[in-house]
Parts: structure tokens; C-alpha cells; sequence
């Protein structure tokens, strides 16, 4: 199967190489050719322009930083809208907003393409592994063709249905997790104010019915105070944000989300925005007796 | 190793039968003496009350229902307080407030015996099956003698300080499961409403940092809206109380915790407090559109 | 003084009659202009497009239902911008949001002429008698010129610098007044179900620290569950979760707004977003014990 | 008309020379007698114990510190029990739980004697003034034989029903208290941020709906950063807690008045329980940015 690329960041990189060792044939693209050159010793060949890409692959990837690079790519000079026509396929990795997505989807199903969006949950080492969770929502036959690279690059994907989908369920996803941090928090915390050892509270978490990875990895760092950044505190609680806003348009209220949300902001405003998530309990910890 | 054991309910009947299993000589009470028949099948001896039990055995370990039961057993007529004396252990694993613990510590220190309370994380299958875990504070010289049954009796002991630790532990473990469960069912309805499958949803988070026993084992029966209860929301929400008290206590602020707390009583006032703790979604699902 | 005025809703109707009471010389425009008749027998003259309004008068005042209104009235063709011009004053009063009353600047400034905002607090009654309290915000001078104007639609007018200061504030209040909505509501229920009578309460409340004139106009209402729409709960929703969102930008963590808001939203999903917004007390009494 | 009065603190002293005032003949109590002798000067008579005024006055009112106080004047030696029989009643103004309250009017009622309690809204000012708000529950015949009593210490008196529900209507008002306090900092706290003054917000709510005594008479100080403790943080943070208990007796989901009781508990944790209760908007306010 031959597959174009754009988008040689960490995640990206790491992406394109394994589609590489599973035997894909992989054209490239980065907005700095120079991040190409490894590829190619792999055996990717290399565009100048997005749209070169689209023009000789049949699937095109896109892996990109952020909604502002991912629009770029698709309506730049040289984007992906110069060369997509019927019969081609755009799957959009990049984790971007639903309005985004929708905004691609348009532009390329007005010239006859076709479009997924394919967020991921995951980050670096799982990129490498092929382990990324893959959350693909649009057209639902070119879903179906991009398995084979989906199972490369990931140990799961699901079809979700429309486009926005794919970014409503990430939200959803990371909006657990920013309670059950914070949940976590209050429990580490309110341990140690009691007399109590939090690391046997680890031990004690680690054997039971809530035992997960997160609490697993996280738990002793923070119990050091130490928050080196895997996923930003300020991404956190943007997305937090973000999920309370869907819960709006829906009318679902929840408190407990709402609760964490403004920890995160009091967080914020302690200045540990560009730390790891979890040093959202430092807000919990603070005082002054 | 030779014990007594007070209480032949679920739990006790389940942990004296495996203290049999694994070589102890055990001499078992209880309230309605019938019920030691089939312990006395596998080679247990009976005694007719706490006290003789206490006579006979130099370390007596008690599972009883309650703090009321827990204290009558104690102080009552025939309870252990007429036999316990220097040189004799009592180890109290029925779950308790600190409270009634340091009621029965003092008791019998004051006789100069030996005293731990245990209190148990896991139910009935973990009882069975001697994979408990168990929270010991109190006499530490007790707590080391009393390993080889603890082994036998759970998969792990933990040693917290003086008494009332072990209860204060187990709160704080239940107030983190209380809130993750909100958390849990508020992502569950957020999904839902949104046009997005939350049985997807559980495939999604079983696959990643998040996931746990817990959502894996309740999530499903959730998204039908079956409760059978396993730990009753009534007694979930209780303990969410005791935790922010506990808290109260040592000015540690957990508003999450709060929030949770305030939902799980909104659960109580839909009629839900004797469902299991995870009909909790059900006041987050509640709506009118 | 000559002013002109755009927009003879109920708000506007009131206003326009009050200024021209007190001697104003007023020159009129609705897009009904039929609605214009009334005030044509006061003594109005009247326009029939905004910009010969803009271009008769030094000095108009703009008072339009909502931010797309009052766009349009601006942008449109015979809009306010084909007249606006160095030396001309724009008053916009209508309540809409920063970024509608930053681009209405931007287009009047841009043309040489003046801008404020001036959203007001306050109802059909308060328009009536004069009794409005206005939040102006962007050029100085032009709000110094305008005060005799302000002095008769408001009680008290309020320069707050920049524009979008107006919205700003007007959202604080509002945040304040739902936060203070839900205290009360929750007191109310709570005395009703701990078997107390919640009139008494009302007035024990109205003879304390806390007495206001919501309270007292709306609780006897609220105890008959009776919510006749006079400012409605979905505005009232949306005011929270923009006062919530101005908090975010600027890293205020407002736990006990963020609970309110939850509390709104659940009430609109019970179907009660277009009753007056005390009907969130519903959400606080849904019980079924 | 007679009375007996025990208990010369600040409030006691205030209310009793009111009464000497209006007419009544007096006959004092106090713990340290020679605060006895102000009154005296004004025409009231002393004893030497709570028994002795008992035994000479057909009605006792008391005013004492607190729950222990108010037990102790009953229950001990010379105390009010000794000669409390039937035609005999006994008024405790004191503030204290419901549980004290039930304790003493089963001893009362258990001798044949009439019980109310009748805490009061209002401190030093209000009660040399005559204008307390006083919440009675009871004996109903005492209540009204009492109400010339009452209409001489304060503005309004309210009979409440059963002994408890004083205690109870006092926690609920101070409950609406202290989450209206917490809306109100936040919203003084959102201004400063957002770049509006906070001094402004302040001349805005006194002029509308909200208006009330209690922003009025904080909010400057609250501004300065000020909190002279008129009301001790602690004891509006004890009452949210019991308010929230009483809720939790009744299956009442407040999650408002959690969350304030929650920011009280972090201004506490912050070093400020001896502070005035507005001090809760350094919680809000606290942050590094």
C-alpha cells in the first residue's frame, strides 16, 4: 500500500516509520525538508509541497502540531485542495478542534475527496510501538481502506461516526482523566495532612478495583512534588474547558467535572501551567499551616 | 499457629475456613451458635462465648457486622473484656469508625492486653479466596505476630500507626472511588448525549492510561442502567461524608470530593441509596428533554 | 440637545419617550417604521434608514435587540457607517458582547467618528421611570458630552474605560446575581424539607444583613413554584458560562459560580430554560423521596 | 412583669438592661457576680445562683457563651434543675446545637417545667438596641406569655415549632450567608482581573437588584484587604458544615453551599479562621500570576 505523509514532528516521525518497516511504500512531506532525510534512508521518497504528495498518493496522512498548522497544509499555496480530487483520500491525524475538522471536510469533499478525522490517544513511545489508540470519524469506506496503516500505527481504531466525532470522544476521554487526577490529588493529599503515609496509599490503591497505569506512573512523582510536563497542565484544562462547553450545548451538567475545571484554573494561577497535568495537586496541597 | 474467631457472617466464615485450609487450629464463636456446624466439619472447635474464646487462644481475630456488634462483643456479659489479659492479642478486622476502635483499644489495653484493628479492602470472592487487603494500626508487635495469618488471609497487610489509622485509610481509598465514579459517569452520559456510544466509550478507556477494574467491571451494567449493589450508594455516600469531615478536620479543601458527595446525595433523594454506589449516573443522567 | 435614536423596542420605546419628556429634540428610526407613529405624536421626528439618522444628528443612540442587530444596523446598506463621520457620536446601548462592540468600534473609529458602549442594567420598568444604571465604556469625551442624556434614561451612569468594559461588568453582576440565586434557593429547600416553613425564612431574611430586593420579589414566587419569565434562566445560564469563560482567560477560579452554572444547566435540562431563572431552585427540590 | 436573667456577657448585659428599661422587674445571674452590679445601679435584683432566680421568678430567660455554658447552668450543682416545676418557664437564648437543646428541654420538661430555645440573629448593636431577630421553639403557651419579653429585645420574634428548629433556621440563614459571601468574592475578585474596578462593581450592586446591608458593609473593607472579625471565618465555616449535615439528614444536594463551605475550608487552611468570614476572598484571590 502506498501512503503519503505530511508532518514530520515527534509524533509524526515516529509514525511513518513504522509504516515503513510494516512495508507501506511512504511519500513525505515537511514544511523543514530537512526532518525528511531520515525517512528517505528508510526508503520514503520526499515531496517539495503538500500538494505533490496528494498528487502521487492515492491516501495521504497529515500529522500536525496544532489547528493552525493543519489548516495550513490543507488551504496554503502548494496545500492539499491544489491536487485532491475524487478517488483520493485525506485522513487528518492532528488533534484539532471539531470546528476545524468540519472546515477541512468541507473544503475537500467540495472537490470530491474524501476525509477522515483520526485524533489519537497516545504519545511519543506509543507512536513507536504502533500502540496509539486511532479515533476516526467522516467517510466511513475510506475508514475501511486505511485499516492496514491504522493496525500499523495503532493497537486499535474506531469508527465513530460523523466528523467532529472523533474530537468530541477525545475530550470526553481527557475530561475523565482530568477528574480522576484530581480526585487522586485530594486523596494523596488529604492522606498526608492525616497522619498518614500517601506512598502506602499508592500500595494500598495499586491492589485494588482502581488500580490503573495513570495513578501507577504519576502517583510517586507527585508524591515528590515532581512534575516533569508529559501533557501540560494548560492543555488539561483547556480541554476540560472545552468537554464542560460540549456539556453545555447538551445540557449535561456536571459538577464534579466543573469542580476539577476551576482546580485546574487555580492551578493556572499558581503559575504551573507548563507543568505535567498532575501537578494540579498543588492547589490541593497549598496552605499556609 | 492457634486463633479464635468471633463472627461467622459472609466475610468470617470465609476467612476462619481458610485459616483452616492452610493448617491453623481455630476456635470459632458466634452469635447464633449454629452456624459454627460446618467450620467444626473441617476441624474447628467451638466455644460458647467471646470470653472462653479469649481464655483459650492467645491471639483471637473478630470479623463482626458492625460498630454496635463490634462493641457488644467487647463489653457485653460473657465478652471478651472478662478474659483478655496480659499477653493475649485481639485483632478487630470488622470495618468500624475510629471512633468505636479507640473505644475498644483503650478497653483492652486497660486490661493489658494487645490490640490491632484490620479493617479489609475486597468483599466476599477476595474473603474466599485470601486475597484481601488488609489495614492494620495499633499494637505493631502484634501486627508482627500476626503476619502468618494475615498471609493467609489476604494478599497484603500494611502496618499504618496507631489506632484509627486503619479506618481514616479506608476512607480516604473510598472517598478516590467515589469521585473517579462520578467522573466516570458523567464522561458515560456526556458521550451518550452528545451522539456518541458510551459502550465505545469503555473500549476506548480500557485501552488506555485510565484503565481500571472498577470501570471495567461496573461500566458496562451502567450504560443498561443496572445497579445490583455490590457496595449500596448509601454507604458510598457516607463514607464520602466521613472523608470531607476527616478532611474538615485537617482544613484540607477537596472540592471534588465535595461536588461528588453533593451528587451522590442528589442519587439518594431519586430513591437510589440501596442500588449499587455506581446508580450514581443516574443523577447525572436525570433530564426532562 | 438633538439625538438620534435606532431601535424603538420595548426598551427603546421607553427611552426615546423619556428623553423626549425632558426637552430633547429626538429624530427616530425602527426598522418597523410603523412603531415610529407613537412617538411622532410626542413631538419625534423621524428617518428612514440609520444613516440619515447618523447624518442629521451629532449625537445617536443605538438600542437593538441583540449583537446581530445591532451588527446590522451598522454594516448594512443605509447602515450607520455610510454617514458616520468625524465630529459624530455613536452610543450603543443594546447588550451584546465584547467582540460585537470591538468591531462596531473598530468601523466607527475607523470612519473618524466616536464610539461608547453603554449596555444597561435594568427593565421595561426601570426604562420607564428613568431609573437605569449604565455601563459605559470607550471614548471619554463623547461620554462626558452624553451624561446630559444619561441623566435622564439612567439613575446613574458609569464610565469604565475601554471598550468591552461595559459587557465585562454587566456579566460580573449577573454572575454574582445566579451564584446568589442558588444560595438562596438552596436555603429555601432546605428549610422545607428539614420540616421548617420556607415564608418564615423569607421573612427572617428580609429583616437581616442579607435582605434585597430580589429575594423579595422573587421568593414568594419561588415558594408557590410559580417562575414567570422576567429575565430568562437559558440567559441567565449563558451569562454564567460567559463570566465562567472571562474568569478562564484571566486564571480566576470561581468554584462556587462553576457550581451555579452546573446547577442552571441542569435546569435546563429539565426543561426549564425558558422560565424566569429562579426556577433553578427546581433543580435543588427534584426529588422523588 | 418579672423575669429572671442568667448570664451578663455582652449580648446577656445589653438585653437585660433593655428590659429593666421597658418596665420589667429583673432579677440577675452571672457566673462572676460582681458583673452583677451595673444592673443593680439600674434596679435589678441579684441571686446567688440559677436555682435561687428559678425559685423567685415564674419566667428565666438565659443568655450564655455556649453549648457547655448553657448545660452547665442547668445540670449542676444550684443549678436551674433544682427547682424548675410545673407553672415554671425557662427560656434559653443561648446560641447553641439542637442536640444541647433537646437535652435540656427533656430535663426541663421532665420536672414539670416549660421550655423554649429562641437564639437570635444579631450581636452586640442589635441587641442594645432592642433589635434582634429572635427564633423561638417550644413550649407555644411559653412562647406567647413570653412575647412581651421579646418585643423589648427585639424587632421581630418567630415560633418555629419543635424544640431544634431554632437551631436549625439560624444554621440555614447563615448557610445562604456564606455562599452569598463566596459569589460575592469571586465577582470582586473577577473585576480586579478582568481590569475593572473593584470599587466600581461595589457603587453598581448597591444600585440594583441585589443590594443588601451585608455588601454594603463589607465590601470596602473586602476591597482594602481588611477583615476585623465581626464574624469569626471558623464559625461560618462550622455552620456551613453543620447546614450541609442537616442537608445530608434530609437528602438535600446543595452543591453551592458545598463548594463555599469548601473555599472556607482553603481560607482556612490559608492562616485565616480568626478573620472576619469575608476573609474568604484571600482564597479567591490567592495566586502567583
Amino acid at each position: 500500500m502506498e501512503v503519503g505523509f505530511l508532518g514530520l514532528g515527534i509524533m509524526g516521525k515516529a509514525m511513518s516509520m513504522n509504516l515503513l518497516k510494516h512495508g507501506f511504500k511512504v511519500t513525505v512531506w515537511n514544511r523543514t525538508l530537512s526532518k525528511c532525510d531520515e525517512l528517505v534512508e528508510h526508503g520514503a521518497s520526499v515531496c517539495e509541497s503538500p500538494a505533490e504528495v496528494i498528487k502521487k498518493c492515492k491516501y495521504t496522512i497529515a500529522m500536525l502540531s496544532d489547528p493552525c498548522a493543519a489548516l495550513s497544509v490543507v488551504f496554503d499555496k502548494g496545500g492539499v485542495l491544489e491536487q485532491i480530487c475524487e478517488g483520493k483520500g485525506y485522513i487528518d491525524m492532528s488533534t484539532v478542534d471539531a470546528e476545524t475538522s468540519l472546515k477541512i471536510n468541507e473544503a475537500i469533499t467540495g472537490k470530491g475527496g474524501r476525509f477522515v478525522e483520526g485524533p489519537v490517544s497516545g504519545s511519543k513511545k506509543p507512536a513507536e510501538d504502533g500502540q496509539l489508540i486511532i479515533l476516526v470519524a467522516g467517510d466511513k469506506a475510506l475508514f475501511e481502506e486505511s485499516i492496514p496503516a491504522f493496525d500499523v500505527l495503532g493497537k486499535r481504531s474506531f469508527f465513530l461516526g460523523q466528523v467532529g466525532n472523533g474530537a468530541k470522544m477525545k475530550l470526553i476521554v481527557n475530561m475523565i482523566m482530568g477528574s480522576m487526577m484530581n480526585a487522586f490529588s485530594e486523596g494523596l493529599v488529604l492522606a498526608d495532612k492525616s497522619g498518614l503515609s500517601s506512598d502506602t496509599l499508592l500500595d494500598i490503591l495499586d491492589l485494588g478495583a482502581m488500580t490503573n497505569p495513570m495513578f501507577k506512573g504519576k502517583g510517586p512523582s507527585m508524591n515528590k512534588s515532581s512534575y516533569p510536563p508529559a501533557f501540560p497542565l494548560k492543555h488539561q484544562q483547556k480541554d476540560m474547558r472545552l468537554a464542560l462547553a460540549l456539556g453545555d450545548e447538551n445540557a449535561v451538567s456536571m459538577p464534579v467535572a466543573a469542580a476539577a475545571n476551576e482546580a485546574f484554573k487555580k492551578a493556572r494561577s499558581l503559575g504551573l501551567g507548563d507543568l505535567d497535568f498532575s501537578a494540579v495537586i498543588e492547589a490541593v496541597k497549598f496552605s499556609r499551616e
